[in-house]
């Protein structure tokens, strides 16, 4: 009952398969590869950008501080919600990579920012002259971290808030294959056609052992991006490996194929959850990542039998009848009997 | 009728006078002169702080962003209040000297930071290793940016849960004179007796051309904050100009002087408009910063009478009867008609 | 005999009154006054530049670094003399401002930088992709570091290397004055006209309390510039202290006058030296600091005299006849008296 | 003929099975697994340094610039040769991280510092006070970026000076692995037992897919260095899969068989080179870096043929008889008769 984290799982045969192949012979390396130039046309193709800046790095945080930094200025602010990985989880490193931008946290509900409070914010930034960090950019991510999935029709909002002042929008997409297995619609609809300037196309928490592509629609930023990849350490010289993982993902749709099935487990197991008598939900889960509430008993029970999640507040400590939040993290590799193990515990 | 800020008034003459008197004849640049050793030690008399490290620069920014880039690793954050004017109003100074880290904004009431909020983020902060920025510093402004004054308890208060955490407690005291005149206490009492360990001492709002003293009560700190210093561009070559203003600031109670006098008008002001029908207050005015509420009709009347001051929300067209908030700040120069002449006027 | 440095002699008495005038009154704050529209104006009109954007800081440091970091992007490098003040004399403020940027050290000879040498370094940089930092600007200082002052025709042909590879010039004006007075050019001819974007001109060496104006050609970057200022705490609330420095200084050409009188005694200083045997130049002096080297033994003699300067090399302590260099620099106010007993300590 | 790095081979096959069996199951993310755990004790094995922080990063760019921004304040230099990687080729990553601390190049011979310039070079900033760079800490590369192998000897004497000064010294061990091969000495005597403090212990080029372990002997450092990695987005969430690779490579000497493998091929090239006529070389090859010069004929052969390595100067244009120099690199995949093909080639 692994439900920590989607990073927690294995690598997809299929991705292992993939660097065996990379790993046949000799190429030139940071990326001058035909491998490489490979894989980006391939993410071109599924976003359906074929002018697009297609570039790889490991880390999920290093795709989202590099796309910022190329994004804002040092005297710019980063619009964001307060959940946001950015803000929360970064050990601020867009602070780091943009040198010293702001993160304004802008109101949300359910980890969603809400357009008409994005509005307020900026104008309230721009009335205060130089003493103000100026409006810069605005970062949203879907699936959210707290699991739920921004509508198109809201990123259409959002962006449309943005381009009013001129701030590029960026899209954490650490969990992109799960938004669009979500929402069912197709990775061009979920970014540029919606008004995203700037992506990071997570592959580490669905599959791949460590790749994310920062995709970018105005190319004329893509050598600044290249220029703060190197400096950051994040240009791989065998960065053949790297394009491996991605042209396997995109092969014959396994990035689809995979977060599918995290969604599924994850849907499963929240639709038993709620019939399940005193849980309840924190936010409505929409993708795989559930935030149930029940009581700290059945957090001792599922415990003891070694079922891996994290307690989103309190401890096992204290009254039984106290009701706890978890947050539970499905991946494409959970099986089945996980879910119903993990609901007879909760139940009892 | 000035009461746009307190920067926007005159040098005090005995200051002007200190300058002429500092220009006979030559010294040693880069504060290796006796004027400069004279007022950093008057500064350390003052504060009862024999062994403090005292240097000068001549901004407000500057004093606040060097202190706290002396105090706070990138990797950090600094717990500061929502209204703080290093997390408004200096274009994000702070995350810039720092190099990047964070400023984390703690529950206030009045603009004054609650020590069990920041008892609370803290922990939050710790619970998340790695991820999370780490606590640094805690940053505090008195007079606050709304006017109110600290009582000693609650910087005892704040310090204590610092303290507790390790983390170094630092004032903003742009206008640390009309603080301390407020509250009749002396500068130790309000700075190391009640925990606070490195001090902006403002002088520019309260009668100087241009001068902060920052005041390091642990002197090993003292090195790395004069190297930040001379980085930031922000020693003076020609710094017995600098000293000359806080030696003359600290001749025979300058200082109190000049501060008791922005508070005296201040607290008439506040008394008057009390007294007025349809006056109320977002806080209470403590010392020389006022922010009243009254009707749109008498804003308009201030203005056409050519009254300087902050209009704090809205604007000027629209309804009459609608009540808006002012930000009112007194300097030690306000003649006593100009309150005349403003109450006046917003009774109509 | 003060010739340590000219930054350690007295402000002018017509600055000091420009300062009493400056404080009759009251005005807005943070550069939105009067006065320092006034100044501004009278700096383009000097530079025969209408459209210039021309803002104020009050150290030469904090003028350097933030016109660098006005031009420069983090992953850039700015390419001076290894002699230049911006390498060694200001704790690396340049790299802190541009966020990291890289100074590239350009051969250069009498502390002037070789275009050739430029034109070959930029190439070196250009071949190495993105491994390599990126040329990004380019700075050059006169009066130089050594007390040399670029000819013209020199300006012209490095602006010349910097505009085919797109790289802005930016001039290093401490002394701008001092290298004015000594080609008897004009301000427009010593920059734009000679190639060059953005210029410190320095005041504080040259009568000033302490003011340099940053004078930017382009004023596409105004805006930014402005912003990196009041992020670096170099934005004055009474601003209107520096513009009345910055007025008086250019109101009957005293920037001029004061900067004749410093090269004079300079130049006199160095003609009777040349007629003093056994003293020679490590450069010819071309304004008002000279590298004079002679013996231990007059080291010895004017140090016990009293005279301040910097011995460039060695110590007192040795050899009678060792020769060692000093490098002397003489201000506005220097009489002319102090040249005669100079010269005779070194005689003996 | 492929000779253009040893980050262009394959992977060794040992290392492939070790990311198939650490793919097996579920770890714990962030290096809270046990495979990281094991493979940070074998480090430490091998370094003999049971005490020493062992964290893995996967690009050298990225282990040197945070081992370098733990060692180094933002107002400090790092004391580097002009060939260094960190200077030449990473686009001052090294910058960057710091917080924009400089790089003083200090002479070489060979791509090896020298020991009395580095004193020397110390002494020139310490003189300089808050105005210069502060010394801060002191980096070298073995095998350095000339193919030449530092003494012991050499090691120690840098770091005697260095330690004088208080200064840590940082060792580059991007090809780590070679260096100890071609001495034949132990980790320990070339990092801890010969004073240095922190060493980036490369793997990328030595047959792993991209790991660098970077060893801290002050552990005291270990927890600023682990949130900068956060911060820098360098760390893993399935860091197990760096982890493998590490294990693997210490497993068995694999590390030391790679390494001798390209040396062994790199000593046998220079062996054959030397007895070319018309054949010299820039530097003593010392381990699998040569830096030969022959006929601009020789390399035209070269070029029609495929071989693949940089011109370290000149192009193919020009005239048949001029002498350039190559820069080949052998890695421990390069088969035997790749060296007599190129030897038969440069004779023509």
């Amino acid at each position: 009952m692994r439900f920590a984290s989607d990073n927690s799982g294995p690598v997809h045969p299929k991705v292992m398969e993939a660097l065996a192949i990379a790993n046949e012979g000799w190429a030139l390396p940071y990326g001058n590869d035909d491998l490489t130039r490979r894989a980006a046309d391939r993410v071109r193709d599924v976003f359906e950008a074929p002018e697009a800046a297609v570039l790889f790095v490991a880390t999920g945080t290093g795709a989202n501080a590099l796309l910022l930094a190329t994004l804002t200025r040092p005297y710019e602010t980063v619009f964001c919600t307060p959940e946001a990985h950015i803000h929360q989880d970064e050990c601020s490193a867009p602070e780091f990579f943009t040198g010293g931008a702001k993160l304004t946290l802008v109101e949300s509900r359910d980890a969603m920012m809400e357009p008409d409070a994005l509005a307020r914010d900026i104008e309230v930034l721009k009335s205060g002259g130089v003493h103000s960090p100026q409006p810069g950019s605005v970062s949203i991510t879907s699936v959210s971290e707290r699991g739920t999935v921004y509508p198109l029709e809201r990123i259409r909002a959002i962006a449309q808030v943005a381009r009013t002042h001129g701030l590029p929008l960026h899209l954490d997409g650490a969990r992109f294959a799960n938004a669009c297995a979500a929402l069912g619609c197709t990775p061009a609809e979920m970014t540029w056609k919606a008004g995203v300037d700037a992506v990071s196309f997570g592959g580490t928490k669905n599959g791949l052992m460590g790749v994310e592509a920062c995709v970018i629609f105005d190319t004329a930023k893509a050598r600044e991006f290249e220029l703060r990849r190197k400096r950051g350490g994040h240009l791989f010289s065998k960065n053949r490996f790297l394009a491996a993982q991605m042209d396997a993902y995109l092969t014959d749709d396994l990035w689809l194929t995979t977060a599918r099935a995290a969604n599924d487990v994850g849907q499963r197991l929240a639709r038993a959850l709620k019939q399940t008598p005193g849980v309840s939900f924190l936010h409505e889960p929409q993708a795989n990542m559930l935030f149930p509430r029940f009581s700290r008993a059945a957090h001792r029970r599922l415990h003891e039998a070694g079922a891996k999640y994290y307690l989103w507040e309190g401890t096992l400590d204290g009254d039984d009848d106290a009701i706890l939040p978890a947050r539970l993290v499905c991946d494409w590799s959970c099986p089945a009997e996980n879910i119903r193990h993990f609901v007879e515990l909760v139940r009892g």
